[in-house]
């Protein structure tokens, strides 16, 4: 498949700055980038050619934390701290995707809700419980968005509900990642213990070696409320640091490893994570929301630490990713004062590339536009918000980012390809259940 | 006009709580609330009948504090601090409001914004120009929703177009008030010195005593950001902190009196606010977007000040309360860590209160449904964010404050009467200018 995208072309290869092209087209060929050029050559006229002219034209956005089973309990129960917040609110809702029917009537709804907000790749947690977990799969596979998967591990502290067999959590685990890891190029496995407090070491582990047998992802939380770190140190009291205690498992960038949250670590920890090639999945709105803190996102960057942004339904309240783009840029800007202006505000751009690039890179040469890239990118028309203005490209962006919704998205591609609304549900028709 | 609405109402006579009454019919006669029932009396059956069962019943929103003129700038140049801000972006914008036809087209649009968001009252903030602000007024007035109208006042330290002549600047102030204050009961005058820097002793001492002579009441910036306080102390090196400079020219509660931001209050600046009954307007994401700081609001609010809260258009990129009400939980949350958790954070239904009752005294019997009150309404339907989940109305009114939009409101009534929206134009048609 080959085609050609005219319109304002708007990227981050770098994220210091947007680069922009206005008026101009951008070449795929087999869901890759080849260029971005002004002048259309005779050779690409018979491209498929998709005219955006006077849109804007931007990477997907890479969500790289969130929780499918959570999308029902968004915006409810925000009155609590994380360990609380779980007992209360989260695990109970959880306990139901041993249910299928349930399990995918919430998944049609929040693969739908990804693909309106333009989130072309997530990695996202389903549940424990396998079959759901490979429904998720599945449904991801149809929609043609691109998706990391994890089956939650955990076989200890939780909901007696949501306490696995340590045995039958490894076997699931296998199962689950011989049957996916080769079926689709853009949805695959990840390995997903919940976090130290809930898996025994036993399953740490066999996950560790899952992970390096397979050479499968890994995703976890880390650092994200005072009173887990607390918990991790009294659980493995001879252990330097929490992030030691998943890199003694080798679950900390043998393979590569995206924690969430981060808001805690000590300079040891960040330096372990630059070192490993681990990633940060920031997410702003959930630390806020749970009374986590602020992220020193600024200070990871500067000790050479990749970040992504994430969503982190259900402690994030908002699926849309610009709306995480807004609470980095807030947070940013609160640890700045707080730093003695030392940590300087995230920018534009440089929020914008944590949601493009910076995330993408987590999944391959994704989120950006630039040669061999894979293709994912969204049309934006803001003309609704620009009423009076005459904007310029970069304006129009940050107007989507800030105010924008959605409706403001009117096309979304992923590797080259276009794709539509992937589950056609009517949820006026349907009674609550 | 006497009407009865029946569904799920749910308001905050105080703040420690939402008081609910499921299925149940709020009475109201001539725009003012006569009481809930749960049970319709033969006397009220013949009153005008709305029939909202399933739907949830809130007051309507009260924004203490937002710029009209700065409407067509929201999301933008996110960027600076306050001051810059100004410079940069603020004052260029608020230029144009000589041009009355400018102004004529962003009023309809920012009318309409604020009715689709559900905001039913607000305070507001024009330019410096008389014309555009009559203007203002008279489509306030049209519009059928409530509003304090201020003529901005500066004659110092501004962009040159913006920098009146003191004695014009009084005169039009006074000839403001006088053709205005008797005119509408929803909708009113208010003295607007923009903020100490920018207005000259003259001007300060002629706004007090014009607001004295007409009881009209005041508002204006305070403590914001730690440069413009700097600034404060430089010019009035002799006053005891910034809010004395107010009080010293009889701007601070000798008549009903609101202050925007309070992120930087002494003690004593608190204190006296108490004293004076002097309100803040909490305005959490301008605080967030230009960088300026966390307001500690529990610590006013156990001080005894008088709190609502504002969008803060646009310092603040969003018009929608529901959205500030997200911001001030947020930015409650990191106070409470910051404080060594001794200021809890705010709950929700204290940032609700804050949102309809609490800003809605400084109009008057304003924002509940307690008997005397002015009906207020806003009628919630969020059906298509509850799928799956069978929601409390309590609930439902945390999912439309988290998630929800404009899209989530199906009416909206002030003092009793049902407001449709107010300027019908379509913005696809308008080529930019």
């Amino acid at each position: 498949m080959k085609s050609v995208f005219k319109g304002d072309i708007i990227h981050t290869p770098t994220k210091d700055k947007f680069e922009i092209y206005e008026n101009s087209y951008l070449i795929v060929e087999d869901g890759h980038v080849v260029k971005i050029t002004d002048k259309l050559e005779n050779l690409y006229k018979c491209y498929e050619f998709y005219d955006y002219s006077g849109k804007i034209i931007i990477p997907g956005f890479v969500d790289v934390h969130l929780h499918a089973p959570q999308y029902p309990n968004r915006g409810l129960g925000m009155d609590k701290e994380l360990i609380p917040w779980l007992n209360t609110y989260t695990f109970p809702e959880e306990s139901k995707y041993s249910d299928l029917e349930y399990s995918r009537r919430v998944f049609e709804e929040f693969i739908n809700a990804l693909w309106a907000e333009g989130t072309t790749r997530c990695s996202v947690y389903s549940t424990i419980f396998l079959e759901s977990t490979k429904l998720l799969m599945d449904m991801f596979i149809a929609s043609g968005l691109g998706a990391l998967v994890g089956k939650v591990n955990m076989d200890r502290n939780s909901a007696p509900a949501l306490i696995e067999d340590s045995y039958q959590s490894i076997i699931e685990t296998e199962e689950f990642i011989l049957e996916f890891k080769d079926v689709s190029d853009l949805v695959k496995p990840i390995i997903t213990p919940r976090f130290i407090p809930t898996c025994t070491d036993m399953l740490l582990t066999e996950l560790g070696k899952l992970a390096i047998k397979y050479n499968i992802p890994v995703q976890s939380h880390l650092n994200e409320n005072t009173s887990e770190v607390e918990w991790v140190r009294e659980l493995y009291p001879e252990s330097k640091n929490y992030a030691s205690v998943y890199d003694r498992f080798n679950l900390f960038g043998q393979t590569k490893t995206i924690m969430a949250h981060c808001v805690y670590n000590t300079d040891e920890e960040t330096e372990l994570m630059a070192k490993n090639g681990v990633y940060v999945a920031h997410c702003p709105h959930s630390n806020f929301n749970l009374s986590s803190g602020l992220s020193p996102i600024r200070k990871y960057l500067n000790q050479g630490v990749k970040v992504g942004l994430g969503s982190d339904i259900s402690g994030g309240h908002t699926i849309s990713m610009p709306q995480v783009m807004v609470g980095a840029m807030q947070t940013s800007k609160m640890v700045w004062l707080q730093s003695n202006k030392e940590l300087a505000p995230l920018t534009l751009s440089e929020v914008f590339f944590l949601a493009t690039k910076g995330g993408g890179s987590f999944f391959g040469n994704v989120g950006s536009f630039e040669e061999g890239y894979e293709c994912d990118l969204l049309v934006i028309d803001v003309d609704n918000l620009a009423y009076l203005k005459t904007l310029t490209p970069e304006e129009k962006l940050q107007k989507f980012i800030y105010e924008g919704s959605r409706e403001n998205i009117i096309d979304r591609f992923v590797k080259g390809k276009k794709v539509y609304k992937p589950f056609l549900i009517n949820t006026q028709l349907i009674p609550n259940c």
